[in-house]
């Protein structure tokens, strides 16, 4: 997803106050951070924020962490969010490092919507499905957590079932048609409002560890 | 699948060597029976026998066994077996009472391939990968055991994907487009090749359980 570089989002980025400044230094007080000891849940790559910007407001008992690396894409989710959800926070970080912003046990729940299915078979570590990230994902949690998984892309979501079952994930909630499923409460991102209208199937499933 | 009643079937029935009379005789007796103790592989509806002849002819360090309830249909698979195949047995019973059939233990793999997806929901229990089913399967493997499962039903390999993880099986090369996949060594049923020439994608997986 590209945005085209906006005049307004440096300022966006300095003043908004979803936006973490040197997230790195909240890991292990993000509970501080939040002022309250409620669940976090974090979306990698949020994108334009739609999706957790959105859950945010409809659950204010969780708290929610929006990750993005590419910083002219997550001013758009930081001015679309406003200044009204004391339970929401967006970080400008790449994703893949989350145990630099976070302590073990501190998250409880991963979203990964629509990530980069890296097609070719030579950049399958990439996927963030992959066992690799999987594994990191496990770490992170701790004594146990769970990811919520959305996609369109049919390869990548054939790839992630076989990547969770190898790595011994629970899953439930496995939907191969999201928007024709009986499955309710569905927020749709930005990408998937517009795939979805072209009439793609969108696939999701859940995937729990424990210890 | 429906075959006009042929003549010729019953004495097929009556004569061909692969059809087993009276099958329940040969409970925790197919070892006798084939003369071997090869494991024992049985598919569940076979059809008019394609998927399952063809297995027997390629393995022959196996013994495989078709269960159909059509009696005009698995006079079919018998003709196109002919005589020549000692690991292949043919019966006509309803595939649902296995424990009619089979001592505990005494097959180790299930083939389960496109079976009447029961579209309604009031139907549900009557899919063969419904979780009434899979316990009665686990419980004829006993230590452990497999189910290889192919369907080019959609909402049913969504079904059976959450079936299977409910029930804690292991699941492996799953794949939601198999004849453009890198798996290999697919045997087609006849309606495999049907479906599959109109571009439908064919779904498979393989379950695992064990005690």
């Amino acid at each position: 997803m590209r945005v085209r570089k906006k005049p307004w989002a440096k300022k966006e980025l300095e003043t908004n106050p979803h936006i973490v400044q040197e997230c790195t230094k909240y890991k292990g007080r993000w509970a501080e951070y939040f002022g309250n000891d409620a669940p976090i849940y974090v979306e990698i790559g949020c994108g334009k924020g739609g999706f957790i910007t959105q859950n945010a407001a409809q659950y204010p008992e969780a708290n929610f962490i929006g990750i993005e690396r590419q910083s002219s894409v997550i001013a758009v989710a930081a001015r679309k969010a406003g200044d009204g959800l004391p339970n929401l926070a967006l970080i400008c970080y790449d994703a893949a490092k989350l145990a630099d912003i976070f302590e073990v046990g501190e998250i409880t729940r991963l979203y990964i919507n629509f990530c980069d299915p890296w097609p070719k078979k030579r950049y399958a570590k990439r996927r963030l499905t992959h066992r690799g990230f999987l594994q990191s994902y496990r770490e992170i949690f701790g004594e146990k957590g769970e990811i919520f998984f959305k996609t369109d892309n049919r390869g990548l979501f054939e790839f992630s079932l076989n990547e969770f079952c190898a790595d011994h994930w629970e899953l439930s909630n496995i939907s191969l048609d999201l928007h024709h499923s009986d499955w309710e409460g569905n927020i749709m991102t930005e990408y998937e409002k517009k795939f979805s209208e072209q009439g793609m199937p969108i696939y999701r499933l859940e995937a729990r560890c424990s210890k």
